[in-house]
């Protein structure tokens, strides 16, 4: 890679940041694209986002952003207009400025997810799903399987009313979907399996070839629940699935094929 | 180059920024000094500095910025704190983040020269300078020359009273320097040379293997001023030199040996 003053800049923006995998996966991306671009981490913390946005978008050569945690749902109030995925979830993973030099953002967490699961075989369509964990990546995963069209989503966590709320919103948008069934994918949405000595969020016996899993885990991605999935014979897609085609999905969205 | 989520940020601001050449002296010195260090171009216009400062100091990986055109002066009300020769010259073109997260400026274009004036064997202790152009470099380059010990300086500037002003703020700093003399040590302080076309701010008649001659034009390096010196038998000083020197006098201030 070489940097010169005609480089264009692209990153991303989160707190931590240091742990952040992506800027390999994108530099990797410009030079098998042949663009003369970096992405880099920005280290920025919740309060200072209004800040850190206002001088960011002052930067001439800087071209776009993907967002990490905690800024994806505190970005949405900067930008100037929303894509489909960015209303319906009411968060937004990666913005573009546009070439009257307005920002655009949209969610590509819940369709690169879809992508994964695509891109291991296992089509959503018709599927009944149980998904546990409905925060910031569960809401966008859940929209996005309803409108990839799952016959049933049952959704599940922790806080109480959260998996209900979420429900009520993903039915108000996509009627067609059902909130029960005898689940053939399962989900896990939530941080489990990120931590040494985790557990898994289902119970092993549900666990069986006719069941796909999928994880959002992307590192470590194999976590309890992929190991055990795999060694049950279910077909499985990970978090680093998931990383790639959103990323895929956010590299277009850039004008950039990958 | 490998970025990391861990990388530390550094760059340079300025407008227009496509045709600075820096990124790859500061990147070729991270990779020799085995720093995970990045050092980038951020296009900043003049009316954006204030909100592009916010917003730049708000990461927190970045930890030093070069400005250039049309930035050096703009920056110093934003400045916690200046170095010596920043307060002198009334601008900075190296700041840094203290440990304490305030940051930290001073002007090294002054003392680079010098730099690069010794760095082809060119003392100006006891030099008789006579030095066409009082604009920002012209002021930085000034200060450091009557700092470093020349006998005499005679300034000349295009622009009426400019010279006058800054020959009797340099000698009220520095009160044993001269404000003439017969020169030994000619200075283009101006942008002279840097377009195809240009002619040379000095008389060829000046030219004189007794004399030193240096240039502060980087782009080309070899400029007719220079060519015609060097045909002369002139010790030359180039602007590459002065980049260098300058370069060098920032990274030490980055806590990096260069």
């Amino acid at each position: 890679m070489t940097i010169t003053g005609a480089t264009r800049l692209f990153g991303i923006l989160g707190d931590p940041v240091a742990v952040v995998r992506s800027p390999a996966w994108w530099n990797a991306l410009f030079a098998r694209a042949g663009r003369d671009a970096v992405f880099l981490p920005f280290q920025v913390s919740a309060a200072d986002l209004p800040r850190a946005w206002a001088g960011l978008t002052a930067i001439g050569n800087l071209d776009g952003l993907v967002l990490t945690m905690p800024h994806k749902q505190a970005v949405l109030p900067l930008l100037d207009a929303l894509g489909p995925a960015a209303r319906l979830v009411g968060a937004a993973n990666t913005v573009r400025r546009l070439p009257d030099g307005s920002w655009e953002g949209d969610m590509f967490d819940g369709e690169g997810f879809v992508a994964g699961l695509r891109a291991q075989g296992i089509a959503p369509e018709g599927r009944r799903v149980r998904q546990v964990g409905c925060g910031g990546a569960g809401r966008a995963i859940a929209f996005a399987l309803a409108r990839a069209g799952v016959a049933a989503l049952a959704l599940e966590d922790a806080a109480p009313g959260r998996a209900a709320a979420l429900a009520a919103e993903v039915v108000a948008a996509f009627p067609g979907v059902a909130m029960a069934g005898v689940p053939d994918l399962l989900v896990n949405a939530t941080p489990t399996g990120l931590a040494p000595g985790d557990g898994m969020v289902f119970d092993a016996s549900l666990l069986a070839p006719r069941v796909a899993v999928a994880d959002v885990i992307p590192n470590p991605e194999v976590t309890p629940l992929v190991a055990a999935a795999r060694a049950a014979g279910c077909t499985v897609a990970t978090g680093r699935d998931m990383f790639e085609g959103q990323a895929r999905l956010a590299a277009a969205y850039f004008g950039i094929a990958a």
